[in-house]
């Protein structure tokens, strides 16, 4: 394609409204624009990206024997009755009505919709197991889109779904998911961090998130650099690691804390450290009230926190609430006297004379202790930080850093099979559930985290297996008669062994040609310059930086090494 | 891919909700399954086909210059205020609305979207001409979905717009795209008429739709067996035919019709041929009412109409209208002693003692003639017919048939560049609104076309550019070791080779699996049986029914040579 043709509206200034590097880049090489908030359309250089990344996805579920079909964006509202999410999905589901006033949603998942299929269509274990797929759009109404297609409300998932006989079935179906998973971002060029994720409140079952370590991340992994343990913060264990103190028990004493209610101006006010202080949080569980503890300086996991209590709504309370069960102001809540069953973090346990809010308005209680209070259950409550030691191997203490979500596997087991009865006969002619799981990739934030990891201040650097064209060929001087019919040799060449490339053909200085090559991250920029009369010419890859010059007479032989070479690295 | 493992849900029974067989073959070959009215879900060979038509048109959109893009499905509601489109679409456009209440639209065209970012980054006549492209979902709220995906409410089509700097560049791309629109339906082997359609008020401009002749089609096109001329009913032309008649003119006698109305009733109440009547139908033309004369054996034709009065909203006036404007209950109105603007069909013209409504309740007038009422203008106002002459070279009578329309080409002229302001600067630094034009194909409905056009009793017969699969090998019986293994030989030296091959590798009766594939239409059956004791396998083609044995040591080359002449066929 030649440059001059190709509809590519770079910008030179930097968007002010993208905060991050992907995005601020997306637009800048004018991969695509906003349409609304949330809203992309892609150009031409960016939907050759997405297609692409889309069929190495496609590649290699279709190598791990899943099979391609498509659902509809548009469901009725009575699929979603039948798995009791039409209620539950919040304001992130687009609701519609049709001209009959029928009520639908789009598809911001499609558990449904493949259920109902299988349902309605496998009978036998004969048939069995399946894994289906679709690449598809989604839509999700967030509640606030940002950095780019990291968190969008229209994009495209791959979303897989498999059905098994049993349990063992679904090992090996999670296990097929998993190897294409890892086969597909490494063809991607992505370093991914695979996490144990938290699977809510089914046992046994596993889950694991594909993460992009990148400061810009939405979650946070903790990992240990030993063993190579790695979690999701939701889900990483905290150890139970009893410690002692030879202080001895003081008397409680209430203090007088006028209008001071966070650990950070109780630390100030009292001049005592944090983790001498035990936070007492008020939640909503389900349709009753707990109080939670953990110490000043940690957080409270409500993950772990849900899956102890074994509800499925968890909210912090209101402050009338908080007001009538501790009577006193928000900020003031403690354990001492609460009539609400206490749940505290392993960690308390091993506290002396700690502070409290003394459920009385401007007053705490100093010097409490466990004696002071009923505790009806201790265990693991918290956010893992970098002061614990690795859950596995207990070698370290974890490193947490952030990372972007790319990719999700997850066993369903029966959830979606049993609403839907979703049975099947098996050999002695009884009918039993099927087991699912389901597996997400995001397209678009795949590209995004591809540049998060792959760029400099030049532009994006595309790995080749995804970027929108092989090489770039630069005649330096279009006018120059030589440069420009070399230059167009070698693009013809090109196209005919079968790469992809563009030719910057345009009547520009030399460096806006080569700003724009390096913005749009071309593997491969070859130079047809001065040398030209010389029988030289020049490549550059534009990851490595290596400049090699090369002989006009066998270019093309050369340039096709280059990227073979450079394909090799991605290769599975 | 082995079919015991292919989610391919085939039926025996035909399903008693589809009419059509395209629909019929859609469901009973587990093509596809309805989620809700008029929406589809894909499964896995019912989307290989709609991927392989994508395909189809995506190579042949790119060597004809286009660009793909991507635009969003959801757009927001101001996008559609610039073009004025969201006042004048009625409820086929699915409106939504976001969790802060802003308005969106989900796509049923994309021409907004399209003019919208051409005007914000292309400035330039060096930057144009542009042909850019997408291959999207559409989603459109039908009254009334029908057979199947011809006529359903989210749907793929491939939408293209052209961007020129004037009418002659318009010329160029409107032509690139009708070439490429022959070569993309010659590829899908699928037998168009081009016929040239209506262009609305725009004078000069053209349009012309690619209609599949079947009698399912929901569209008339009149075409002429001599000249090759063809165009819908809507746009084909009648001749202003003169005729004379001996007849004397008769005196005006109005007669007693009691509760008589329409045609057919005075036909048979007073004995008189229909074409001796002249309809008079009242029309509501934007904010004027206006009568129409037709002979009674002939349509209005309200496109012709509309363009004639030049207005954008024209419809039939309801009762109560018709009772002021003609002082008679509907059923009676007549051009005689009429208040409002009559325009006549040029047929009247010719036309002695006929009959019409008396604007009398229950009576009509006979022996009518054109010195009894004042015609405001004769202008060709009626569908065409078998009994008229070829428009364009008048040798012979025109044919009429049914169509179904799968392409659709259109000359849009300044329409949306002057609602967006998309202009560029001319190279002497004028700013000039951009031409456009815009082309769309449904991809679904061209599967369903192929399907109408190319099946039989046994099934659907899938031209093998867009079959599933090239090629399934059936091993008669799979229990015998030798039919089987040699079986597998063949599919894997097959895979090998690049072709799409399927094996009925199923423990099911011959007769099961020679039904299944004759269903699913591949276009290659390679049967190993009794006779490979023998060396000899059979190969039957699916199109020509003819069957050949071939020798089982060279079968993958003498079946990869079938396919190749097979293919040869669809080549452009």
């Amino acid at each position: 394609m030649k440059v001059s043709e190709l509809f590519m509206p770079t910008m030179k200034e930097t968007p002010s409204d993208a905060e991050i590097e992907s995005h601020k880049l997306m637009l800048r090489s004018g991969f695509m624009r906003q349409l609304s908030s949330g809203i992309y359309v892609y150009l031409p250089l960016g939907y050759r990206v997405l297609r692409k990344i889309e069929n190495i996805v496609r590649e290699e579920m279709d190598r791990s024997g899943a099979q391609e079909v498509h659902m509809s964006a548009l469901m009725p509202r009575e699929l979603w009755e039948e798995s009791g999410r039409w209620a539950v999905f919040g304001p992130e589901m687009f609701r519609i009505k049709d001209r009959n006033e029928r009520e639908y949603c789009l598809g911001p998942t499609h558990e449904e919709a493949f259920t109902y299929i299988v349902r309605n269509e496998i009978t036998s274990y004969r048939d069995l197991p399946k894994i289906l797929y679709q690449i598809q759009t989604k839509f999700r109404d967030e509640r606030r889109p940002r950095f780019g297609v990291m968190r969008c409300r229209e994009f495209t998932m791959k979303d897989a779904y498999s059905f098994d006989i049993d349990e063992k079935g679904l090992d090996i179906s999670y296990r097929k998911m998993y190897d294409a998973y890892v086969r597909i971002f490494k063809r991607c060029g992505l370093d991914v961090k695979i996490v144990e994720a938290d699977t809510g409140a089914m046992g046994g079952a596993s889950s694991h998130e594909f993460m992009v370590p990148s400061s810009v991340g939405e979650a946070e992994i903790a990992y240990c650099k030993a063993c190579g343990y790695a979690a999701n913060l939701e889900k990483a264990e905290c150890l139970d690691e009893p410690f002692e103190t030879a202080e001895k028990m003081e008397q409680i004493q209430e203090v007088f804390t006028p209008d001071v209610r966070t650990i950070e101006e109780l630390v100030s006010f009292l001049g005592i450290e944090a983790k001498r202080f035990v936070k007492t949080m008020i939640y909503r569980a389900d349709d009753r009230f707990v109080a939670v503890l953990v110490r000043g300086d940690r957080e409270v996991n409500e993950t772990k926190l849900k899956n102890l209590l074994k509800v499925t709504e968890l909210e912090l309370a209101g402050a009338e609430d908080v007001e009538r069960i501790t009577g006193a102001k928000v900020g003031f809540a403690g354990p001492v006297g609460l009539s609400i069953d206490v749940y505290a973090d392993n960690e308390v346990k091993y506290l002396k004379n700690f502070v409290v809010g003394a459920n009385k308005t401007n007053y705490h209680l100093k010097n409490v202790n466990l004696n002071d209070f009923e505790v009806k259950q201790f265990a693991d409550l918290r956010n893992i930080t970098p002061d614990d030691l690795c859950p596995k191997c207990r070698s370290q203490k974890v490193t947490i850093e952030r990372g972007i979500e790319v990719g999700h596997i997850f066993k369903l087991g029966t959830k979606y099979t049993e609403a839907f009865n979703c049975v099947y006969t098996d050999e002695k002619g009884e009918k039993k559930l099927m087991i699912m799981g389901c597996y997400g990739i995001g397209i678009n934030r795949t590209a995004a985290a591809i540049i998060e990891q792959m760029h400099d201040e030049d532009g994006i650097i595309w790995p080749i297996t995804v970027a929108p064209y092989e090489v770039i060929v630069v005649p330096v001087n279009v006018k120059d008669q030589q440069q420009s019919s070399v230059a167009f040799e070698i693009y013809k060449a090109l196209q005919q062994e079968g790469v992809e490339v563009l030719i910057d053909d345009r009547d520009e200085r030399a460096g806006v040609k080569f700003k724009d090559a390096d913005l749009i991250g071309i593997p491969f920029k070859v130079t047809v310059g001065k040398k030209v009369t010389e029988g030289k010419i020049e490549v550059r890859n534009r990851r490595t930086k290596e400049v090699v010059e090369i002989d006009m007479e066998n270019a093309v032989e050369a340039i096709v090494n280059l990227i073979k070479k450079e394909k090799a690295q991605y290769e599975v």
